[in-house]
């Protein structure tokens, strides 16, 4: 954008930054979204590919910074916590047992999966577990971004997927904790099991008991509230406050901005949706494209580096479908594809895992590309299977009969 | 906040540094707001007022920091892209004349009466100039905030005082580059001639054209896009590009963001206007509370510099109400008693003049903190003294007759 300086007078590079970045970003991230959709392809992709085209490697316009991640951790916030705002959660109890299952066994077979491949390949033990952790968890944010932008996010495999995300997030940190105990050379399973009890108990009352607390809560701080829009604002305080009660009891912050959603779906105004609905439109931009800012060319400058990458990838893809399929092939073929795909991309948390690795030294920088570069695909696939696997509701042609009778 | 981090599990603090920090920004300023509007004050003053008390001064939660500076830069973006849609660029032209007479009053005699001021009280001549120059610029987005919330934007004297603020804008940073310039020893007359021409001849085409090519322009996009919330995504890019040209012409991002708000005025959907109004009230709380957060206590440790602080402050308000009031006075006392208040606060205008005086060597620290106080506080006294003016209005009893008959 030099060319744009020598514009007459030269402007202050501070006044510019941020008004340019946010429309190099923005408008990239729209651009490509406008274009994609246009040739049928999933709009998400090709936010995320603004961020590659932008980024660092293709023509670095704009580097990753602490502002960017936090204006996209925002963003997943209030994406999830937007979703959350139409899932009931006595949908989410009733899918509970079908997640659980979906989830358990979605996190079993990457991490072995990712453990084994990188064994076979000949790296140490520390840092082969770190990749099977890099597998195990699900980036929610991505699949109830494409789910909610098709209107799919009361289908059946979708509350599964949104179940299962919940307590794989809770399964990932707990196998994050075990890695990083045995990354630090101790793992104390006493504190491990408080954790995990927490964790469980924390979002067992909240699921349990939050939508009927904010039902009687939310009509009568309706009345009583003076200032203006006072119920968004209310609902954007429970937001933050549960991110945050969430990160105490072990879970992570946009599991309880999820939860903070989903306590106020049954009583909010329908004026609450449309704001956060501004807010979410407005930031989840920054959160994909800034997933695509971390895309790193030099993950391909060994030939080596890239076979095992490109492994790692293949290995991720199908350890995570096989693993959630299988666990909810009882439900029907298509609704298990869906559940299997629904769970492929890892987004953020590959790249926060490999983050802890890269900083407690156990993993390799080519390992720690690797893994991002993992994170990265896996995001890139899975918004095209998705809209595959739904392709018949997407096209509103009638819902058609599972192949195994319902059981949530 | 530290007696939470011994909750049971310690979580990692770079976990909870996002959403605890938020929560403590945005519930904070929410909650004076509420209790602001209870006690029948202006909610915007208990906002700022939260800034105050969870900053360095007081309870120390929290510090100003490059993100809570650039969320409050967005804030003000979008409040004055909100408020701009309201405006129509017709009403702003008829305002102009008599605008263009409070704008110019409104920087003579606030710059004369600083510099005469700090002159009287025996500091160096570039630091009187200095401040003279700070006790220039309007805060547009403090005065906008208050009349927007009370949904005064149709006034007469709102438009005046937008208009105004426009100008005001455009000449204070003619007045900055030319202090700036007498710091560094120089004045270049022939660039400074260059940078007014572009920067009116851009307020000029903007305004004047604007509104009639979006109006050509939006109904054929709209029929064209695809993405969801096209209409929306189109607005915030139009708003940043906007933002960006400004720069470029010499003035400040956020009276782009005005002019940008002020084309789509006649032509945008209400959707637009709903997913707005969700971005502004999310962000704007981080503008007000960011204010805040750059009180220091320590202009207050010596007798001297307290007593220039209080001079500062009450000649700032003295001198841009009686420059902006005098030129407005045949429109009718009320309108010029608006008019008058609408323009006192500086806010983060006054801050920015204050830092760069401080970066160039020219002005002393205590000097600093004085105009960081004259700053805030004359944000914190103009609502206030505008809710008064406008009680009749705002109390919906009829428009009283103004004393004299209307010129625009």
């Amino acid at each position: 954008m030099i060319w744009l300086a020598t514009f007459v007078v030269a402007p202050s590079p501070e006044q510019l930054r941020l008004p340019l970045g946010m429309l190099v970003i923005f408008g990239s991230a729209k651009l490509l979204d406008e274009i994609f959709e246009r040739l049928r392809l999933p709009g998400i992709v090709g936010q995320i590919l603004a961020g590659i085209l932008i980024g660092p490697s293709v023509l670095g316009w704009i580097h990753p910074t602490p502002f960017l991640s936090r204006l996209a951790e925002l963003g997943v916030m209030f994406l999830l916590f937007r979703v959350g705002m139409e899932i009931k959660s006595s949908d989410l109890i009733k899918a509970g047992p079908q997640a659980s299952a979906v989830a358990v066994s979605g996190v079993i077979i990457p991490f072995f999966a990712g453990w084994g491949l990188l064994w076979i390949w000949g790296e140490s033990r520390i840092e082969s577990i770190f990749v099977g952790a890099a597998l195990v968890a699900t980036s929610v944010g991505i699949t109830a971004q494409v789910l909610s932008a098709k209107d799919l996010l009361h289908e059946r495999a979708s509350k599964i997927i949104l179940g299962a995300a919940v307590i794989d997030d809770i399964l990932g940190l707990l196998v994050l904790a075990i890695v990083s105990g045995l990354a630090k050379g101790s793992v104390n399973l006493l504190e491990l099991g408080l954790t995990a009890a927490f964790a469980i108990g924390f979002t067992l009352v909240v699921v349990k008991w939050g939508t009927a607390a904010m039902g009687r809560v939310l009509p009568r701080l309706n009345q009583q509230l003076r200032a203006g829009e006072a119920q968004f604002n209310a609902a954007v305080v429970l937001m933050f406050a549960l991110s945050v009660l969430s990160v105490y009891a072990g879970v992570a912050a946009i599991i309880g901005a999820f939860f903070a959603g989903m306590m106020l779906s049954e009583s909010v105004e329908h004026r609450v949706h449309d704001l956060t609905q501004g807010v979410t439109e407005f930031l989840v931009p920054f959160f994909l494209a800034g997933i695509g800012l971390h895309f790193n060319v030099g993950t391909f400058r060994s030939g080596r580096t890239l076979v095992l990458t490109l492994l790692i990838v293949v290995v991720a893809v199908l350890s995570k479908f096989t693993g959630c399929g299988l666990a909810s092939l009882r439900l029907g073929r298509r609704t298990a594809l869906r559940v299997g795909v629904g769970m492929i991309p890892r987004g953020e948390v590959g790249m926060v895992v490999a983050q802890i690795g890269l900083s407690l030294g156990v993993i390799a920088q080519g390992i720690y590309d690797a893994v991002v570069f993992m994170s990265i695909a896996t995001t890139l696939i899975a918004p095209p299977l998705l809209s595959l696997t739904y392709r018949e509701i997407a096209e509103r042609k009638p819902v058609p009969v599972e192949d195994q009778p319902s059981i949530i």
